[in-house]
């Protein structure tokens, strides 16, 4: 691809929207292209909105959520204060289960799960502050809903033990075959929580 | 999709990158999630390369690039003055061509093609320019590579008679089967090219 002829913005341009997940040196031709010569195209405001958000975004103290304010909203909300707390690895699992819209409680984000090999203990998790949670909110359920692979079924374990011990019922998201998904589609450790986790059918 | 506790600047953040040519609501969530989580994301640095692509690139004074000077590198390129001019319809055009790298002359975008119920016809297009840009620097053919639709087809034909008047070797882009395509994907537009654009097999 010759591009000594391209005049330096345009190639920073390209550069940089190359990096984002999922653009490829087409894509990311295409988008410039239409920031540059689009009527419907604002760049000044898409520029500032990638300024702000990354520059007011911070983790919400409580659960770790996305908020410019101390608390989050899901954590100000009174009518998500009853339910249970669901915790999971990071905010991007938090705009996943918001997105299907299928729980009403809070959530906890550790920030990760256990990684022996990154360094990755109980210690570099948010797991003391879920701790004076539960002591200070007393909730009815604490779900878990970590990873299915090795490193998320260890710190599943670790924390349901740390936490039963206080008292807490503790639950998992089931794991299984996707609604929609074929039999041929699953990957062997799917299809064998999909048959260890089978239920009866009840026939009254 | 519940977004009612996402904050305020992602929601910002997603729906501007939403607005993006080929980005839907996922991806725009997946590039949001990339740029305010990973350590390798750098929004300040792509916030400012489109700031600065947007404000600083204007278009060529002779051939209609992008450029941030009055004359873009390609008319600036000592060795590109004494090949053929290609006459394309955008600068986007322009950057189709060089992506290849098998034209080593000039450009000239029109900015468009004929479009009366648009409202462009000869006014708008830089016809004008060209015709100067022919009497001052007597190329030895201008190329067309316009739109093979109807509004391109006229404005090709207008100008070719227009600058054959001028004494100049006019020509054409030829149309017909793309490399590696095979007969069954081509439209029936492309396949009367291939077939009235026929050459005769040599056999020696």
């Amino acid at each position: 691809m010759s591009r000594v002829y391209h005049p330096a913005p345009y190639l920073l341009l390209t550069d940089e929207l190359k990096r984002l997940p999922g653009i490829g040196p087409r894509s990311a031709e295409r988008i410039a292209l239409w920031l540059l010569q689009s009527h419907d195209a604002n760049p000044t405001r898409l520029a500032n909105a990638i300024q702000e958000a990354s520059q007011c975004l911070r983790t919400c103290k409580l659960c770790g959520f996305f908020t410019t304010e101390d608390l989050c909203r899901i954590c100000n909300a009174p009518e998500r204060r009853v339910h249970p707390i669901c915790v999971v690895e990071t905010a991007s699992d938090i705009i996943a289960i918001e997105r299907a819209g299928v729980f009403s409680g809070r959530y906890h984000a550790l920030g990760g799960k256990f990684s022996p090999l990154d360094g990755v203990g109980p210690e570099q998790l948010r797991i003391a502050s879920l701790l004076a949670r539960v002591k200070s909110e007393h909730p009815k359920e604490l779900i878990f809903a970590l990873s299915a692979d090795v490193e998320g079924e260890a710190t599943t374990h670790y924390l349901a033990r740390l936490f039963s011990e206080q008292g807490v019922l503790v639950s998992r998201v089931a794991h299984g075959l996707p609604v929609g998904g074929g039999l041929e589609y699953a990957d062997a450790g799917t299809l064998s929580y999909a048959i260890s986790g089978r239920s009866k059918i009840s026939l009254k």
